[in-house]
């Protein structure tokens, strides 16, 4: 007998050479139809494998990550049976798993594959899933392995094998289909109830492009139709919510090959909407003791040798700035913390003056491969809400609690409510990649796990992911559509101060060395207003709304009256624009909806003889007529009862 | 007889060989004894030069720009001969005046001279003053004066003399002093009544720092000693209120060698300041109609060839940045106007759309050389108040008034009450410096013309100080010292348009050209605030001063109440600190009076009790008790009051 542990702790007996699913089956017939692999001693496996020692394991389904991908990786392998069924020419590289579905390389031979296809191939996907074969793990001698596909004449697998060692080489075959596998899979084809080919695209050969052009066809499978339909309807909904295609139509930003690749333009309503949010965030931070700085956006090269920046990233980022005569180098800043520290050590600093807030949106520069490049959420310039807190040891607990509320009001406010936070350690196997003592880290990353769990935070511990400086609180928010982005992130440093010699004189008048806390709670302008953008599909809350009215005259006769109007509503601070054009009513109207316009005010004869507008509220269509007087009392409650006040 | 016309216009008749001296005298006795110089023919000369065909004649005194320079060149030779008498081994190289005063660069043969000696060179200078000497006239054959120098054994005059050709030659002799040089002098030494020796320095003979290091010893003169006194006194007012000296006591920017030279670091209050005129420009510009952008600090290469920035300035600006793997190349951004022009090309555009006013505050990077910085006036990086007005050829002069306006409306809000306007054109000798057609630059030269005189503006023309891209309006202020600086500044351009090919539909459905305005009327943040602090000597009004209140509690009692009071008026948009240190309320007040705060809020036992708070203005004094709700509404009756409305 051998003993199981499953992942609640409880351990159980089996015949030594038990499959995870006879352990799935001895809890339930129902878990046992569900299980789609399973991972054994921390390795993710097929579920029939028999298990020889006592183990931990944990049986995966649907609702696994790992699941889901063992799921797509036998969907690729049935792709890849379906295609060889259709076109015989057909040969095959390499068809991994993706985040959402799975590709496969393959060489054509010739035989165009193309949209009209699709259905073809999915129907003979479903075709094979329902004769719910198999998939058959063979293990393999490497010279069996060549002489089967040297009989096949299939070069791309040759290659891939010339790279095996002997005696970890395994086929998986299901039905007609044979392929070089690792595996794991799933049991059968069966599992396989619903398949999409979604997209074909050209990929080079190794991605080389002195080599041959393959063809990448995407697919994705589920287990139910059902879920199919559902994804398909949330890739169309995040496409008409992509902040790309938004942020053109509703005119917040632009990009221009002549000014530079990831630099994004910020039009006048996209520069008003990032205005409104920094002027929230301000005020924030006002109550809550920051104080503001401003700073260049270069810095000598020097500054980030004290800081390290150059050593770790001066290779791979945008080249040093030289001067004509005098020989000098700057560099972009990619961060703004260098220029902090030297504005802290500007003077002699006391404990009286901790903990000094110093916050800056400060515009940074970092160099992205130009095809990593994507929207305003990977770009090459990027605005942080950036802070830094120098405080004492004794300090840092508190500010960062303090730290957690604001960003959890950030959030709330703007309609994040559901969130997940991170503790990003540093990889344990790989320390040389970080500055700074094990104590240090140990301190710091203490005071994290602290400050979360006293904030009631539910977090997750991920090794790898610190910065060089220290670890960090990540916030991950999830967006209308389920999905998760990381923003908001708060980092404790103790490297900095000591490697820029921060001090300040103590209550004891003595030197000490302060901590430093990184902050930003929206991450970057540019990446937050992308994501607002997709979660709000552009109707942004009254109070932020670039355009919060549209006055739209009847008639070029009530032009005067409306723009009367608008000066009159422009010195309360109500913004928006007059529609001046000749079109009817009805057409203004539309349009001002397409805008996303929160406030609609229709003026006519009745209205420009009373004194009056018509309003129109999106989402709650007509609230009558009202005095000038009596709208803007109605506007300045709508916009500021909407803005949640921060207390600190 | 000849005939000479003076500047009225008038014009007499004069025997042949007449001189500028007899012209004055036939006009007053007075005038005479205060000619310095004349300009006969646009020419400075001596006033006792006989004047041989018919001329224009303008007498020069100490009040003409002309007058004062000539009395400092000679006022350079009478300090030559002190020197000579005091130290017989001394030889002299150049002696230029300057603004203020003059300077002669000596080779001292091995004597020092120091601030200990001045007053023996002032006491000479004056005796030998006494003496009322002839400046005297002696043109020279380059033989003679070649030999003359020689026997003295002078290299540097000999030096200067290799490169003058002769017949051109002239010595001038005082007493016992001969020095080559082409003049002109004033008649004699005793109109200086007054010398000041104010500095040695050392200075590289021809300002190669291969050669012998010579002293430069700095001095200036007048014709009366109450003139000496008022320029000293000036000085030190000058001094005083010096914006670096101000900004580092009142906390406002730092620099540091690490960030690099000339680039600011805004320190809190600084930034304060800075948010405040940019908010207070904001107002302004929406009611004008602008609408602000958003632009990187960086711009392709690309970008400035089309421009013509790179062609222009490529060479001696910050050189580019390449990026590590795409050879791709990017400028520091020296102006704005490229990346506006792009979002102009963003989207067709309607003349509808048109006076398009798109506004940044846009930080630019341009190299200066080290030498050349000084505080926050002459620095690397500064952020404009940038706006281009994109407009039809229709619109240009109306739009230009338009920004006429909104300069003058920023002048006087801030206090600068006198300013005057340059029309800055080409050089029309050199037009290869300059982009665009003669016709495209008499357009723009006149629409700047036109709606200046419509504006009632006096303005003088300045040849060569143009934009490379077009003509300007340039606005000086004079200061609270009388000084002149150049802030504001309006250009119109008809060439980066045609060079970005910038089109609209116009109303006829034709593409058209459209014109763009430059403007900023603050010029750049960093200049006019550092101009802001030396005539507020740091006494900013309550309305832009970083910190408005100071509340100091009598003693540690009431710390809690000056907490509830600071977080009252916080809220109310109300800015200071309370003062926490342990010292007594005099030294408290004392302190707030250095820090230059506007208002102070004095808090003990019996404004605990009664919920007010005693307050204190700057310049007024004691101002009695008032409750919370008392004092905030004069602080916002105060502050409010005190910002000027633009009306558009």
């Amino acid at each position: 007998m051998i003993k199981i542990t499953l992942p609640d702790g409880s351990v159980r007996e089996y015949p030594k050479g038990s499959s995870s699913y006879d352990v799935a089956l001895s809890i339930s017939e129902g878990l046992a139809r569900n299980v789609l692999a399973a991972k054994v001693n921390g390795t993710v496996q097929d579920a029939n494998l028999p298990i020889e020692t006592d183990s931990t394991v944990q049986l995966l389904t649907w609702n696994d990550t790992d699941g889901k991908s063992t799921f797509w990786h036998s969907s690729a392998h049935l792709m890849a049976e379906a295609l060889e069924a259709l076109y015989p020419k057909v040969k095959f590289w390499v068809g991994p798993p993706l985040e959402n579905g799975f590709y496969y390389d393959v060489d054509t031979n010739g035989e165009s594959i193309s949209n009209d296809d699709f259905k073809k191939i999915e129907d003979k996907m479903l075709e094979l899933a329902r004769q719910k074969n198999d998939y058959v793990r063979i293990p393999m001698a490497k010279a069996d392995a060549i002489k089967y596909f040297e009989e096949k004449g299939d070069e791309y697998k040759l290659d891939l094998l010339s790279g095996l060692e002997d005696g970890s080489i395994t086929f998986y075959k299901q039905g007609n289909f044979t392929d070089l596998c690792r595996g794991p899979h799933i049991p059968n084809t069966g599992f396989i109830k619903a398949a999409k080919i979604m997209n074909v695209a050209g990929a080079y050969f190794k991605g080389d492009q002195n080599n041959k052009m393959l063809t990448r066809i995407y697919g994705v499978t589920f287990p139910k139709q059902k879920e199919l339909e559902d994804y398909l309807t949330l890739l169309e909904e995040a496409k008409r919510r992509d902040h790309r295609k938004l942020g053109q139509e509703l005119d917040l930003f632009t990009f221009s090959e002549k000014v530079g690749k990831g630099l994004p333009l910020w039009l006048p309503k996209g520069a008003m909407l990032r205005e409104r949010l920094e002027n929230f965030l301000r005020k924030a931070q006002v109550k809550a003791g920051y104080q503001q700085v401003v700073t260049p956006h270069i810095g000598s090269k020097q500054l980030y040798q004290t800081s390290g920046h150059w050593e770790k990233y001066g290779k791979d980022s945008f080249q040093p700035i030289t001067t004509p005569e005098e020989g000098e180098e700057f560099l972009l800043k990619p961060m703004n913390c260098p220029h902090h520290c030297e504005i802290f050590r500007a003077r002699p600093r006391s404990y009286r003056e901790l903990p000094l807030r110093l916050a800056e949106f400060g515009t940074v520069y970092r160099y992205e491969q130009s095809g990593e490049l994507h929207g305003l959420t990977r770009v090459r310039g990027f605005t942080q809400d950036d802070a830094h807190i120098f405080c004492t040891d004794d300090q840092v607990e508190d500010e960062f609690k303090k730290v957690i509320d604001l960003v959890l009001y950030v959030f709330k406010s703007l309609g994040f409510e559901e969130f997940s936070a991170q503790v990003s350690l540093r990889d344990p196997e790989n320390k040389t990649k970080y500055f700074g003592s094990d104590e240090a880290w140990d301190k710091a990353e203490n005071a994290i796990r602290r400050a979360a769990a006293e904030k009631g935070l539910k977090t997750v511990e991920e090794l790898g992911e610190a910065a060089f400086y220290g670890p960090k609180l990540d916030f991950m928010v999830k967006d209308a559509l389920g999905r998760k982005w990381q923003l908001g992130t708060i980092q404790v440093d103790y490297q900095l101060p000591q490697r820029f010699e921060l001090e300040y004189v103590g209550s004891d008048n003595q030197k000490h060395r302060p901590v430093m806390i990184h902050r930003a709670p929206f991450g970057s302008m540019e990446r937050f207003i992308a994501i607002l953008i997709e979660t709000t599909a552009g109707n942004f809350p009254l109070w932020l709304s670039p355009d919060q009215i549209a006055i739209l005259p009847i008639s070029e006769k009530y032009e005067d009256y409306a723009n009367d109007v608008f000066l009159t509503l422009q010195e309360q601070d109500i913004r928006g624009y007059v529609d001046h054009r000749d079109e009817k009513i009805g057409r203004k109207i539309r349009d001002a909806e397409v805008n996303k316009l929160p406030l609609m005010l229709i003026v006519g004869e009745k209205e420009a003889e009373e004194g009056k507008v018509s309003v129109r509220r999106k989402g709650e269509g007509d609230l009558g007529s009202m005095t000038i007087e009596e709208f803007i009392a109605y506007a300045k409650t709508e916009i500021y009862k909407n803005i949640p006040q921060f207390k600190a």
